[in-house]
């Protein structure tokens, strides 16, 4: 052992004061000698006799430390000739691992996405800009102060009182839970079904995931509503299956002509109660029409019910569910528009012969949303403090609506239609022929007003009528107020610089 | 009105006792009898006035409830003849709707799965009589007593103080949490990394599904080891990607040859420090011949460390993710095995030209874990819980398996082999050769002992050696010694009916 390599040990240093034990300092200081090409392979290590002696530690701890460096192929022992750093970890590792190294290859970090990536990258980079900026008027944000905090974390600290966290095995939903939704679903939406068929998922694009994963193969085709949810849009070009956007009119989704898909749909997403983003409420009549198409084409209906709580007037009709005879309908609510999206909640009622289908996927593919958030909605539910919020809110937003319906109507008569629909979290105004809607929409997210374009939520051409989103539930009077008047403003200067 | 007809308005009741207001259960009686055919289209109805005596209702009650059926199309006015049911809900309709009627096509309830789901469903149906029952000796339970829920609860609370609830845009993950992941990385698994980098998913199977959903069409490759991860089997058929299944031996996953596959594979899985569920510890020079083979196909390597933390004796190798020259590997691990299942609570340490695919994809198709979870497990790092609570679960799970080991040595000596490694959740015991594996699970599973045959986390053959394992974390030693005593008297019975 020559000076200069006996230098390469004097210049580790082993200290008791480290994180780390002795040993595996140690160890690690030749590993990575070794990776980083200071210690070569052939290389004769210095007997642990003399290296204890350097590092002032027992002969014992370097020999522990030699014995995984041997166990792990860097360093071997060859009789009467002392321990040495091995020859077949190749030169090529070695020499790679020389400081900050990277494969040349990498240096342009290129990267190939697969087929589905590149739509979803694209709709989220422009989606981004215009809705994912928490200012007014960004629908879908709850008022800050909606979420009942000390009420939810007391029926929490109940749960966890219970010790249910280490139950896991409930692929399809807290049973307690699912007892109080099958009472909340009678009077909310008018539903009776079992306690087995009601399944608890995360979020829609969780729903249509499991059920593209339980019935659908590549060729086939999901009829969805257009314009509608981008997140929608993304699951289902993320499943790799057909999507087939169909317009929307004054009565719903319309129906497909007989032969207008090369093979018939084998799903078909809608919003009738609310629809997504244009808030109409599907006619009686296109309700059976769409239960008469899907029975022909041997569809399964997912009827997303998202808004049921935030109706304001009118009576609710009869949901899809409850007019099918044919265990088609899987029906949909959530309680993340109720509470918070960071609570992700929703619940399923799923026809009695898909069950076995949710149970397999649930459990092997998909996990549910947690079991103490189940747990503690259950208590919450069944203390009565839901009923008591479910009233706070609806009456928190059906003033914050009437408010900002007068506002618009007052400042923008002439320029801006409002639409008035009996429910939502949004008002849609709708815009002169001739004025494009994304051109006033990036205008305005310019000065920092977020008033997403109805065509940002379209795929295919829906003419030449544009319309505006303003989302009304996450400020105040105050705000809304000075926002809508700031808006005016700008709408006025943009009408004139066209 | 025939006298006939006016019973079937006479027959129904309205109360002010009833749960919905006066005009809903009106709105509701008619709908219902317009539906199940009871009033057929085109009949008149009594007048609002009539109907308002019958029910003792004031006539404006009457008439809200027939301007909701107007709006809805149930029913229309004629000038001056007055009421009728709507001709357009067709007849067929309303015949469906008789009681308990259903499609005939739908007596059967036949459905048609997807083409993946076949073979989830088939595994989930075998997978779940052997594992899926919670006695001894299920791999993967954690003890009852050791999840620290007073703690957890406090460090929850104070969470719900900060109100962060609403914070929801994070698909990445908590910040802060990320923040003392990455120095928990350094200690535990000698990783350095940026806080970008790290990426907090729900499981394995969605961490791979989303990296499938980035990188991988249909036609794309993943190379898994066989024996494996029964869900992460699961989760790539379900993904729709060709799996392939590569032997594992005593340095860990065999390196396939180069034209072993039709083209490479883009993904690799792996369990390196661990193999599950053999328990083997992938060599060095098997790490650096695996990482040299996914160089040279451009793939990814997911390395799945689920078990670091149960490491009861030597020294951990350096990962892939620390080998790595060519931002290749993907690092997970996870929280669900140390703390509870339930808990949903896995990380990624990602290369930093992959952030952007994850950042798109959790924000448009996957829900990260909940963030109230996230901050939860921060603040139990921060305030030193954490770290405590895997002293003691490492010093309690290497006690039971001390026991079962010398439990196992003694009783079965000679029968069974079984094998020694540093880390895990189970043992392995290797039966003689000839004896099947299954058919021994099988007959204990009968026997109310749940042994999971090797055979059963095989895809293809691995020859005729067979082994079971022996989870010992989630009973007590009392209940351990009962049931292996049972267990030896059950296989020596076993051993005799051949």
């Amino acid at each position: 052992m020559s000076f200069k390599k006996l230098d390469l040990f004097r210049g580790i240093t082993i200290s008791s004061d480290h994180k780390d034990p002795l040993y595996l300092q140690i160890y690690n200081e030749i590993r990575n000698a070794i990776l980083k090409g200071r210690f070569k392979a052939g290389i004769r290590l210095p007997s642990p006799r003399l290296l204890s002696k350097i590092w002032s530690v027992s002969r014992s701890t370097v020999l522990l430390a030699f014995e995984h460096l041997i166990v792990e192929g860097y360093i071997e022992t060859k009789p009467k000739s002392g321990t040495f750093v091995c020859q077949h970890i190749p030169d090529k590792y070695i020499e790679v691992q020389s400081e900050n190294a990277v494969d040349d290859d990498l240096s342009e970090v290129k990267i190939k996405y697969s087929n589905q990536f590149e739509f979803i990258n694209k709709r989220f980079r422009e989606h981004r800009k215009l809705v994912d900026i928490p200012v007014p008027f960004r629908p879908g944000i709850p008022d800050k102060n909606v979420f009942p905090i000390s009420k939810w974390r007391n029926a929490s600290n109940s749960i966890y009182r219970t010790g249910l966290l280490e139950s896991t095995k409930l692929p399809l939903g807290y049973s307690p839970l699912k007892e109080n939704l099958k009472e909340y679903l009678t009077v909310i939406h008018g539903i009776s079904c079992k306690t087995e068929q009601i399944v608890l998922v995360s979020s829609t694009q969780q729903a249509l995931s499991i059920i593209c994963d339980i019935l659908l193969n590549s060729n086939d085709g999901v009829v969805i509503e257009d314009p509608g949810y981008i997140r929608v849009q993304s699951a289902l070009y993320n499943a790799g299956v057909q999507v087939h956007p169909v317009p929307v009119d004054k009565e719903g989704l319309q129906i497909p002509s007989k032969n207008e898909f090369k093979k018939p749909p084998k799903l078909i997403y809608t919003t009738p109660s609310h629809q997504y983003p244009l808030g109409i409420n599907m006619s009686l009549k296109r309700r059976f029409e769409l239960l008469e198409y899907a029975k022909e084409a041997n569809a399964i209906i997912l009827e997303d019910d998202y808004i049921s709580e935030f109706r304001y007037s009118g009576v609710p009709k009869t949901p899809l569910y409850g007019l099918d005879t044919g265990n088609r309908v899987i029906f949909m609510g959530t309680f993340s528009k109720l509470f918070s999206p960071a609570l992700k909640l929703s619940y399923l009622v799923v026809p009695e012969r898909l069950i076995e289908g949710f149970e397999t996927v649930m459990s092997m593919i998909h996990r549910g949303p947690s079991i103490h958030d189940q747990a503690t909605m259950s208590l919450f539910i069944s203390n009565g403090n839901f009923q008591k919020h479910i009233r706070k809110v609806r009456k928190l937003y059906s003033e914050k609506r009437n408010y900002i319906i007068a506002l618009l109507k007052k400042s923008l008569k002439g320029h801006i239609e409002i639409q008035k629909n009996n429910a939502g979290l949004h008002i849609i105004g709708w815009l002169p022929e001739g004025v494009s809607d994304l051109e006033v929409s990036r205008f305005m997210a310019e000065n920092n007003i977020v008033v997403p374009a109805l065509s940002s939520y379209t795929l295919k051409s829906i003419g030449n009528k544009g319309a505006l989103l303003f989302g009304f539930t996450g400020w105040d009077i105050m705000t809304i107020e000075h926002k809508i008047e700031k808006f005016c403003l700008l709408y006025k200067e943009f009408l004139k610089g066209r």
